[in-house]
């Protein structure tokens, strides 16, 4: 037995396929899911397997390891969640999510640590050695909002587009702000003294930090679409460009330590048009397919391990500070919701009704980032209050916030999403309307969202296209590409339902001849089944034959009641696909 | 910048994006890669690779490590072999393809260690501390074909099914022989003396990790096609499984000292046909996808590492002895190839002529396999000297046979692989022959491979299939399958030209109605193309309506020509789908 050649690839593998079973396990029971999100059900089996090794070991289980976490299960879900991101809602809202994300996570980080060091004023709570700056960089790793908690928890409870773009939007964008504060305040606890030009200074990389993994992501992208022009030969590797560009990246921006979130968002969604235009069908069906089986896997790994981590002994359970965090982090989060949503709704006329507030302030819920940075903390004395703390808050999220969340959704009949797709006499409009609110805009001389859209479709066509797409000489309009994947669509469904081209089978060709097989060598396995489906077949495509036959014959003349029936048919066949 | 926290998985990503360009690169003229084999230009931009990395680091380029070669790039490649390897042609020959993989490697291994031994004994050449035991430890590494650079090669010369299945099925097999004589000799350097019990040990353990690895991949597979039973609400991390198990099976091989390759093609061959059956369409077009994409870089890091280690100071070049393994190498391969068929001849009617065995001598080239071996050698004195002779024995094979086995298959009209697939017609006829042939040899009481077939077919169904199948109660027929998928290919060209059940358009509707949109701006973006798609869409549509419409109408006659039309148009389309 030689297992220490294969440890390290055979643990990794039996984890995934652990956090595998898993997935299909809860699948099995249908009314699990209904109730209890997966993310509270997978951290539950991850506690299980925490007390399990606890038990065995007698000591401690393995944390999750920061590292891992950045650097290999984060990116497949941010990944997905940029290329699958509906980017008219997002840019629609832009505002209001930047909104959220910069000066709400700015506000949540000030408030929660201005209140927790007040609370460590308090001498019977024998908190006073915790320092003004520990608590602020504490507020600035427990204040963001996680994007993998929210994308598990919304996606189970279908709100409207706007809301869901609103929650989602500003967890992935508050990446930046809890980079630059993060660091910010790390650096200032190992700082002696604090000059106020460091202040500004971390002001000025605050945009450096955003703006700059923009860009990252956005190069990135553009050659990831310049590279798929060159693919025509060779399908089959199509599909790693998409995972490897977007990957760099996120690694680029990690190594000159911009936002890797903000980056991959940038490079997927720069990416997406030019590259689904670029690749070949299938190539496209794998790239999807994987990403959401990628992104599946991490999430569930990533919440099984919050799971184990949370067991051992590297708590300190000092209860106030503990349920202050949870208290503040509520308060907080809920009073920067209704104070930004009023500046918000005063500029829009699609307002953020009093529903859509509760459930943006009560879904912010929090994960494995706050996790994986409070472990990042340097050592000192009270790192396993803030762990512990941290935990507390993650479990209280999304236990108790991630199962309410859809029952009060339900009570306040919060708008959920239409669930049928924009017809396309919808989109023919919204493209419309579009086009006459950007003239508008143009002559009132307002530089509005549908002015700039305007002006970047045209530097699209103009020259972005012409370098990034193969076959710049044919543009298909997306209403035409609608209609191909609906007809493509609906041709499978036909030829799966046995239809296409083929009128019903005929009875008395099919239960004709069955005797003509009386060996019973091959009656047993070609069996009655079998016979029945050929047979099937068979008598199809005779008849179609048949039917078709004399008409070709210009001396028959067509049988009168016949050319009705067919075309009777043909209809029954329609209304029946449709 | 912090390039060591993402150093690893940038590096990694990096390297595999140099493979990704240098494919594509390679693709982009199309005449290189039909004279020179893609295997040779890999290994080629590996060779300026590390001459650069000596040139500028002034010492030797890091060699391709066996672990990551064991453990990470071989085994996509040999799951992509097992999983698409022709099942029928396969089982036809396993008497041949043990044959050459067991007996032809012994004896090669023999053949080449002693005759090397011999070379040893000239007082001219200076080798005589090279014992007879490490010559039959090199000779067994540099005996094995390799069945990553035999696939690089043969897939790209398309020689009969057969021929393809010979060499390549041994390249597989004799996995098992290698791994077992390799770690004997192994192990017998490092032991004072031999006894005969060692021996005798050794034939045993030769079964055991042939056997071992069937078994265990068997396992694994069967496991995997249990799994897929139960992912139907979860499809999306359905391809998954496929990879897990397999890539289980072959660490679990690899730990119990069996042969991994081995195990890893059992559990892909034994799983294809359940998983294949349970997963939904689109997982499979992505596990098929994702299969050859993977085995393809791996295969293209391979050669490019191969290239780059070639590079550097690991060499100690005595010339006589490096030409001699060349000779040996090719001489007897030769004898072994044709003492071997000779006996294969006399019990087969289809035999395997001259010009095939030339091809089969021909096709035995030399890979990574053997590269990664020599490295694992313990150090010592003569260590250099076998790996100068495995890299200019590769280099050999891979780029003089390489380069020449297209031309000789051309110059000898070795019998190529038919192009077309089986008719329906045929493949009927085969099934029939198979029955027929299993019953003779039931009447006959004699045990060949149709009537192990028939047992394993009734085995598979009466027991196999209600276990591993989703949905048993619906079995279908092969041809059924076939028929199935000829549709929905059919039905997918149908509606990618526009002729779904539409008959072509109408002209008059066509050029109509344009002069409505006069909007400037509309007429922009919403360009004439568009607009034309879309007419022609709707003329289409109307089209149909039109011509539907008065037969559903039992107050009106249907016109006398239209039927004929009607059914002469459906014609026309039928033939030109077909």
């Amino acid at each position: 037995l030689d297992y220490q050649h294969v440890q390290v690839p055979f643990e990794i593998t039996l984890w995934i396929m652990l956090a595998s079973l898993a997935k299909i396990g809860f699948h099995l029971y249908n009314k699990l899911p209904s109730v209890v999100p997966e993310s509270c059900l997978l951290i539950f089996v991850g506690l299980i397997m925490g007390g399990i090794i606890y038990g065995l070991n007698d000591k401690s289980p393995p944390v999750m390891d920061s590292d891992i976490f950045f650097l290999y299960l984060l990116p497949p879900i941010v990944l997905d969640a940029g290329y699958f991101m509906p980017s008219r809602p997002f840019f629609e809202n832009i505002g209001t999510i930047l909104l959220y994300a910069v000066v709400g996570t700015i506000w949540n980080v000030f408030g929660i640590g201005f209140s927790l060091y007040g609370i460590c004023q308090v001498k019977a709570f024998r908190l006073q050695d915790v320092s003004l700056l520990h608590n602020l960089l504490f507020g600035s790793l427990i204040a963001a909002v996680d994007p993998v908690a929210v994308l598990a928890v919304f996606e189970e409870i279908h709100v409207n587009e706007k809301l869901h773009i609103l929650v989602f939007g500003e967890s992935l964008l508050n990446d930046a702000v809890t980079v630059v504060l993060y660091k910010l305040f790390r650096s200032f606890c190992e700082m002696p003294t604090i000059k106020s030009v460091d202040v500004f200074a971390g002001v000025g990389k605050f945009f450096v930090v955003g703006l700059g993994g923009v860009l990252v992501g956005l190069t990135f992208g553009m050659t990831a679409a310049f590279t798929t022009r060159f693919t025509k030969d060779i399908r089959v590797i199509e599909p790693l460009f998409v995972f490897l560009y977007s990957y760099l990246s996120y690694l680029t921006a990690e190594m000159f330590h911009l936002s890797g979130i903000v980056a991959i968002i940038a490079c997927a969604m720069g990416m997406k048009r030019y590259v689904e235009a670029n690749i070949s069908l299938k190539s496209h069906t794998t790239v999807k397919y994987f990403m959401k089986m990628w992104s599946s896997v991490s999430d569930t790994l990533i919440f099984i391990f919050l799971g184990v981590s949370t067991i051992g002994e590297n708590h300190e359970w000092n209860w106030p500070y503990i349920c202050f965090t949870v208290i503040f982090c509520l308060v907080w989060r809920a009073l920067g919701v209704l104070v930004l949503t009023f500046f918000v709704n005063r500029f829009h006329v699609n307002t953020i009704t009093g529903k859509d507030q509760f459930i943006i302030a009560y879904g912010g819920l929090r994960g494995a980032i706050c996790f994986s940075l409070v472990f990042l903390l340097p050592d000192f004395r009270r790192k396993k209050l803030f762990i512990a703390a941290t935990t507390v808050v993650i479990l209280f999220t999304v236990f108790v916030q991630g199962m309410t969340i859809r029952p009060l959704v339900d009570l306040l009949a919060v708008k959920r999403k239409r669930e049928s797709a924009p017809t396309v006499g919808e989109q023919i409009h919204i493209r419309f309307l579009d086009h006459l609110l950007a003239g508008i805009e143009d002559i009132s001389g307002h530089w509005g969202q549908y002015y700039w859209k305007d002006k970047l479709e045209y530097f699209n066509s103009k020259y972005l296209q012409k370098i990034l797409l193969r076959e710049y000489d044919q543009p298909k309009s997306s209403i035409v590409l609608l209609y191909e994947k609906l007809e493509r669509k609906h041709a499978i469904e036909l030829a799966e339902a046995g239809q296409l081209g083929h009128t019903p089978s005929h009875p008395s060709l099919l239960n004709s001849d069955r005797t003509v097989v009386t060996d019973k060598k091959l009656e047993d396995t070609l069996n009655l089944d079998v016979l029945e489906n050929i047979q099937e077949i068979l008598a199809r495509n005779l008849y179609r034959i048949r039917r078709t036959g004399p008409a070709y014959n210009r001396h028959t003349l067509p049988g009168e009641t016949e050319p009705g029936e067919h075309a009777k048919e043909i209809l029954i066949l329609r209304h029946r696909s449709l």
